[in-house]
């Protein structure tokens, strides 16, 4: 299988490469590094990239998070800025790589927990998580040819709870094999319109 | 209570302000008609809203629903236009009204059925729809003063089957009755943080 990586040297994306790696063949994209770079905020690039890889088999994002919010100040135009990537980007990929990938091939997005598990100051990482849901849900019944579309909701990840886990007081890191088996039951299973939540 | 209605004239406002207004002062407001104009999608008209009706008890907003789209030919460009006013727009009234509403005052606002059951033609709205789900449970915990803030997710309703029912066969209608209860359990329940979902 021919699997394009978006996002591949991050924190998630640098556990699953090796763990796919074994058995399919990997492009890796990114911003900074990888066989290909792409910005997924932009449209034009995202064409791009799929004009240039053929033959996709699955596609999987895994986009940055969005930046902490203050609730009290926070504005239209910072929750626009930080929807860009993780919700515009991630759409695009879809709505723009339907018309290339291969027949019954899949795209695998990322959410995150705030979907539904308030915390304070995510508010935009919350509407990104719960919009792509919904998303996924609809496009998983228009997408053409077979093509199959989940999402994975990842709680905090163990590897970055060293970072951020002072930010989250009760939230429990989850494995990084819990969250790299998420994706290779999105890409491998035959399921479509699923939210993978692994929290 | 002093309950402030934005999109009065619409469909569910038509049946909402008269049982609103036996025991309650109401404020219509709306973008063509009402006690106030006002246009959500424009902040500072939001602003000066809240600057001129003073000691709002309920804010309630019953937003214009997405109009329908294709997948196979959607853009971003169109998402971000389908969403200014069910999205931004209610979002706006919260983040601005948190510095004028009484304490302990309440927002309401109306999400819609696409958010976790998935139609054709409806990505937009589904989007919005489960935005405004997770920005809902991550502002409850986050408004000040005992603010509350609560969310009513319609299916069709009844005073629109006629129009629309026909887009969405299987989708049965739900009364006025039941929309109508929806909106007053978040006004006069005490409760903060809740999808009420009426289908």
């Amino acid at each position: 299988m021919k699997i394009l990586v978006i996002g591949a040297s991050g924190t998630i994306g640098r556990k699953l490469v090796p763990a796919l790696s074994s058995t399919d063949t990997i492009i890796t994209a990114g911003r900074n590094s990888g066989d290909i770079r792409v910005d997924v905020t932009d449209a034009t690039a995202i064409r791009q990239l799929f004009q240039e890889v053929k033959g996709i088999d699955a596609c999987i994002c895994i986009a940055a998070s969005g930046p902490l919010d203050n609730f009290s100040t926070l504005t239209e135009k910072q929750l626009l800025a930080d929807m860009q990537g993780k919700l515009f980007g991630q759409i695009n990929l879809v709505l723009i790589g339907q018309h290339y990938l291969n027949d019954n091939g899949s795209f695998t997005l990322t959410s995150g927990i705030f979907a539904d598990i308030p915390y304070k100051g995510v508010t935009g990482g919350a509407i990104v998580s719960g919009g792509l849901h919904s998303f996924v849900l609809n496009a998983a019944i228009e997408l053409p040819r077979g093509l199959r579309i989940n999402v994975v909701s990842p709680g905090m990840v163990e590897d970055s709870a060293k970072d951020f886990g002072h930010l989250f007081p009760g939230l429990q890191p989850v494995s990084m094999q819990a969250i790299t088996d998420a994706y290779r039951k999105s890409i491998y299973e035959n399921n479509t319109g699923q939210l993978i939540k692994v929290y």
